[in-house]
């Protein structure tokens, strides 16, 4: 990423300058830069420094970059601001981006941001908080462009000239009758059409795909990518218009989410931090409750092995070849569920789909454990027996293993793909159904599967 | 997810018109849907009805449709469609859509869609399939709005208003030189402006950010996420402005990077179809690579086991314990690995990181450790020895295991860590080192730590 050189290069100069005290020239950079690349920078510095930066840049710029910045720079400088600074730049903030602050603040920093917002926003702020965490409500703005449908063209371009200032976005503009969502429009077709003198109701798309205030924000991010809308208006149970979601939000949300399941899948509790700004004991918190579930779980498998203590001191052979039983029984489970929680949360499949798939999963688990299986036998025989010499290693322990093989990948695709379709269908997160879970279940499952089979094959011969 | 039932509602309607012959109701419901929306409705109905119901809706909406539709029934469509049809389509596709169907057709459909492509499309088709794969060239789009530097803002709308009724967005338009991109402006500036005879060059902002047509897809993506940008300009080495990548299909390259980098992490070969799409034989093909590997690195385990034959029939109880650290190990490695390799393809991490990622990760590791090491010694004084009575699980052995237990999850996370960066320092996917590659590594070491220990502990005594 050239990026990073970028920034350091950045960050030197600026701090040369502001050491030197050359205030004007220092402005003058940071005015040309993108608010995302002045907070960059600004993470780069001490922290004792950012006051005195923030106050040279003008206060539309220093709202924006404001945004951009971790959580932990903003509470910072809140608690530097004075008063009449946090109103300055609370008043420049767009609301969804002030209640993004407000909940990562502590509670005497949130006390302070919401005395000195003005009553229009602070009631703005405590509406959108009222909606469950993760809803579209919580990510939606309120800055948005209506129009009347009775409107002609001229009408609507004076409007959004007039209002479009504060706007989030002005490109797709909605149309309400009685607060009501009854179409839309967008500045493309306001601007190409012909005639000005239009009517909006006559030219609008009245086909709107919409959320509601209470859907799960991961379905609102994969209508608004479905259907390429810059924004994804949300209405209330009225389908009277409440917000709009815009697609930059939902790429963070995107993001988000994806990171999210990527953490859970890996048996960790999802942070929002990123891993430079987590500290050790953060990690630790988000690490070890799954380290200690699943190795208390894994209890179970050695109570198996207890119990088949006898047949490992008869055939100590067997042992060698459980790590390999066990590692591949849970990749080939980690493989159908991993999958399966993707497709889920892209909203691929659904739960009636359920028959389908094990079935789906049924057969390649028979085509993959049949291919392990004669790979397996080839290297048993090749190099256990050929290479190693190994005289334990007998052709029955051979088929034992490779049988096993084979049932361990059934049962594992079969368990992979069947678990996350299930907690999705009970309300739990799929996610947490993908390889650490499914390997501790499975590691059991191959145990008895192994140890039953050598039952059969070598001891009762 | 209430638009599967909506799918199927629209479809039975569709199928009862068809069959009923009642083509103009037919047109007008489909005529009111969004395009997104046809394309999921078509998917369901049998193949050979696509053709009839492709002809009803007008060509445009039919292009729009076209381009949502799954690879295979495009292909499909595009067999049944006369010369005529399929030129008819082609006109109205954006240049980087017809490059996306183009790249997933067989050699010979190519080759019919390139005859009836006009000269033009051909030549920009052409053009696009010269960059690498997942290169910001190669999904770019050649149809922006460009504007001159000494235009007023009265001339810039009326160059909007005549020319961008074929462009993918008009909503910021990029101003240039000579070809060489150097400012850019939005509508929304434009429309919101005072004076329209303000000169573009006086308005324009001048701090433009950009890709390199050879760029990572990733990269282009993270910028125009990090800048929220409608579209990112992309230029070639000359800094000439030669396409744009819009929001929504930036969207798309996020989603498909998070699931690649899912599948490979989950030890797969990346897939571009949906599920529900991919056939038994795909998922075998797909899955079995990985696992054959696998399986044979396994080998090393068994080798490890096997020299330790003489350990484990003299103590068999040891062998109960293995499954419970090799898990262990291998979920606090992919903890790691998964976290690390999130984070560089986030950007949020480089190489240079290395030390500080391995400090940090050596002291998550040795606090998660000591509480593990000392739950699992709590579970089998408790579990082993006073509620189960097993005579073999002594003081030492419980040493041993956790002991064990401490050294395996700070090399598990140590080799997590650091896997991923070496890897993507030498160019290689880092989400090849994630659980299954990490975790057959830990295992090997875990057992030689563990053997190694009992060695010295246990018979040595």
């Amino acid at each position: 990423m050239p990026e990073t050189k970028d920034v350091s290069i950045i960050v030197s100069t600026l701090l040369t300058l502001l050491q030197e005290k050359k205030y004007p020239t220092l402005k003058e950079i940071l005015v040309t830069m993108n608010p995302a690349d002045i907070a960059s920078a600004f993470e780069e510095m001490d922290e004792s420094r950012l006051p005195v930066l923030f106050r040279l840049i003008p206060k539309e710029l220093a709202a924006e970059t404001f945004v951009e910045m971790e959580s932990d720079s903003q509470e910072l400088l809140i608690r530097g601001f004075s008063d009449s600074e946090l109103k300055e730049v609370l008043d420049e903030l767009y609301v969804d981006d002030a209640v993004d602050i407000v909940e990562e603040m502590p509670a005497n920093v949130v006390k302070r941001i919401l005395a000195q917002a003005d009553p229009d926003l602070r009631k703005d702020i405590n509406d959108i908080l009222r909606y469950p965490e993760n809803s579209a409500g919580s990510i939606m703005t309120i800055e948005y462009v209506t129009l009347r449908p009775e409107m002609t063209i001229k009408d609507a371009i004076l409007r959004i000239r007039r209002t479009g200032f504060d706007k989030e976005t002005i490109y797709t503009c909605y149309v309400t009758s009685y607060r009501k969502l009854i179409g839309f429009v967008t500045v493309k077709d306001l601007l190409l059409a012909q005639d000005e003198e239009i009517l909006i109701k006559d030219m609008m798309d009245q086909n709107v795909i919409f959320a509601n205030t209470y859907d799960d924000r991961e379905e609102v991010v994969q209508k608004l990518s479905k259907y390429n809308f810059i924004a994804l208006p949300v209405v209330d149970s009225d389908l009277r218009l409440v917000g709009i979601v815009t697609f930059d939000d939902a790429m963070d949300v995107m993001e988000d989410e994806a990171t999210e399941d990527i953490e859970i899948m890996a048996g960790m509790m999802p942070s929002e931090k990123p891993y430079l700004k987590s500290g050790v004991f953060d990690l630790f918190r988000h690490r070890i409750p799954w380290l200690l579930l699943l190795m208390v779980s894994a209890t179970f498998t050695g109570i198996i092995m207890t119990k088949f203590e006898n047949a490992l001191a008869a055939q100590v052979v067997l042992a060698a070849f459980i790590p390999m039983l066990m590692d591949t029984g849970g990749n080939s489970g980690s493989q159908s569920s991993v999958t399966i929680i993707r497709a889920l949360s892209l909203g691929e499949l659904e739960f009636q789909n359920i028959i389908g798939v094990i079935w789906k999963e049924l057969r390649t688990a028979v085509l993959c454990g049949c291919a392990l299986s004669v790979a397996c036998f080839a290297k048993i025989m090749l190099v256990d027996r050929l290479i190693m010499h190994n005289p334990n290693v007998t052709l029955l322990v051979a088929f034992t293993v490779c049988l096993t093989m084979i049932l361990t990948v059934m049962v594992a695709k079969v368990i992979g793909c069947t678990l996350p379709m299930i907690a999705k269908k009970l309300g739990f997160d799929p996610a947490v159904m993908a390889s650490p879970f499914i390997t501790t279940m499975v590691d059991a499952i191959s145990l008895m599967v192994y140890f039953g089979i050598a039952n059969l094959l070598l001891f009762r011969t």
